[in-house]
């Protein structure tokens, strides 16, 4: 195993709930506190557990909500204190790894810090590890880099990233400048992007020196970054901090990093991609939750849940089960049942995009008791 | 209203689980103690309801299993204790509706008795008045009687009887022979039954004296006859009862209805049948629960359940909820949910047939808790 890189600090932004994953994913269990794989482990361990080889564990800083803060330190029990930073409300992607940059600039002018979300799925932990030390090493040259997942598939669940030019860089083995981001393509669009080899799967890491992410933003939104700045100030000092964020935090612009940090720095060619060539997925609906863990085989029948007691008579899809109920199924075909101790999802893969329309529903019409 | 017929008893045997209706019905809540139709009362007590005008309420006699004693009394609050009649174990339907024949007789001799399944729908109950009322008068002339049901569509799931020669008795409409019993058809020869008017379906009620209907178990099965007879002996000596029902019962050969009664009285010319121009569903399983509750609107979401928190997105087919959970629907056609505190299924009207299957795996896999 190759050591830590020193000077390098990882951020996870812990926060979304996963709205499309409902009933598993709620406000008081968000979808990175699940084990979507059969893992045993939740999406923010295998995380965790996937940096700790870059950083070591005592620089991996997790942003996330008041509200996840015990549940976050139960499965990460090797976090320190000052490394969990903690949001008194959602204020989107830009704010909380901005805030986390300045955190950790303060306290270490010269760091490298890189993000990435806490409810992906990545499997290939080796081959992760040489992009994440390749973008460290473009990171190093000014650049903001990200990783760009070399497609498997011509998916449109996702958005892409177009390589431009190369970039030579010591130690880092296929950079090149970012062209363009791509919004997610129809099918057709898809098979030519994946044709192509120059397209790759924009999965929201991005690796960089903090003062770089922060000058970034504070070129594209200086509202944002002043209060960053306010903020970083007093977080070390206890007595301040709680005030702090009390008073600047819900002022924040509610913004993702994509707009403030990753497409302007592409305009003006200091966005780089190293292709990842691992498996990656970010579990966005049960129609992806269901995939990932039939392996493929699209006859099968996959099961999530410890205590599952299935019985199935030419089914497949995928059973959820939280509960310790018999769950039948018979001749139902890529099938999505959920099933928890207040509330059953039943559809269908191809349906599996318009469960958060179900949240929003169930919102409007006073149920929210069950999300 | 028309007022009771004087020599006239009902004979509701209430006995199977209903398998395919599992995991709604259960060994210790059987089908007819459910409300399938949103009737707001159980199939039991809407059978009595329906038999009350023809016999009065002391001259309905339910045979049921001794577990279901306490659920059938409190169904039927207005049920003399005599005319609880209590089976120690099942010994299928010749046996019980022989016993309470053999009962009455003892009491009565010149007794009509008429069997009607405890866990049928029927809407229309003027109609099937004036049927029995036909039929009583066709066993007055020492026939057995069926009441035969004049289709609605071309029907797989029920057995059929040929009407055969026109019998003239007086007050009665409509009565013929019975030629003899079908089997299920396919669906061409059941459109074909369908056209020509003299195929009826078989809904297991039979009508007739309760001397004839011993002398053809007599002629038919001497063994059954035998003991049904020393047992209705000592049946209203409540010191003889018990231990008689002990010793003789579990002897007793277990074997339907049918193959003791209506089949041989068939085929000697001594069955008949009149016509039944009502609406008639056994309920055989859940396409049929499904039909029955969407009046006949086939993109409809029927729901049963009085707490059913449902939220249906393009979904049609069934839901039974017997908890509290939201159930939440998307993209689901003809779908069949049941929802109960231990036990979920998840299938199709297609594949409503197969729910049997499952409850024969759960026997053989341990899982017995759930039926």
């Amino acid at each position: 195993m190759a050591s830590p890189i020193d000077d390098f600090y990882a951020v996870i932004p812990a926060g979304g709930v996963g709205s499309r994953l409902w009933p598993l994913s709620r406000a008081d269990a968000p979808k990175f506190l699940h084990d979507l794989t059969g893992s045993g482990h939740s999406l923010l361990r295998d995380t965790w557990d996937r940096l700790e080889p870059l950083t070591g564990p005592d620089r991996i800083a997790v942003v996330t909500g008041r509200a996840h803060r015990a549940a976050v330190e139960d499965q990460l029990p090797g976090i320190a204190d000052h490394n969990v930073i903690l949001e008194s409300e959602p204020r989107d992607s830009a704010a909380a790894i901005g805030l986390a940059a300045a955190i950790l600039h303060r306290r270490e002018p010269y760091v490298i810090i890189g993000s990435f979300a806490a409810d992906h799925v990545i499997r290939g932990t080796r081959v992760f590890e040489f992009a994440v030390r390749d973008a460290v090493e473009v990171a190093r040259e000014g650049y903001i880099c990200t990783v760009g997942i070399a497609p498997s598939e011509p998916a449109v669940g996702f958005g892409y990233i177009k390589r431009g030019p190369e970039l030579i860089v010591d130690g880092a083995r296929d950079a090149s400048l970012v062209e363009r981001f791509v919004e997610k393509p129809d099918l057709d669009t898809a098979k030519q992007y994946l044709a192509d080899r120059d397209y790759l799967w924009n999965a929201g890491m991005f690796i960089s020196r903090a003062d770089v992410l922060l000058a970034e933003i504070a070129a594209n939104n200086p509202e944002l970054h002043a209060g960053l700045v306010e903020l970083a100030e007093a977080w070390d000092d206890r007595d301040r901090r709680g005030p702090a964020v009390d008073r600047i935090w819900p002022t924040l612009p509610k913004i993702a990093i994509d707009y403030v940090v990753a497409e302007p720095a592409a305009d003006k060619g200091r966005l780089a991609v190293v292709p990842g060539h691992f498996d990656w997925d970010d579990v966005g609906d049960f129609a992806s939750l269901a995939k990932l863990n039939s392996g493929g085989r699209k006859n099968d029948l996959a099961i999530l849940g410890e205590n599952a007691r299935i019985l199935s008579d030419a089914a497949s899809g995928i059973v959820v089960s939280h509960t310790k109920r018999v769950i039948s199924l018979i001749g139902v075909k890529d099938i999505v049942v959920v099933d928890t101790a207040d509330a059953l999802l039943v559809t269908t893969s191809e349906h599996a995009q318009r469960v958060k329309g179900v949240v929003d529903a169930l919102k409007l019409t006073g149920r929210g008791d069950v999300l």
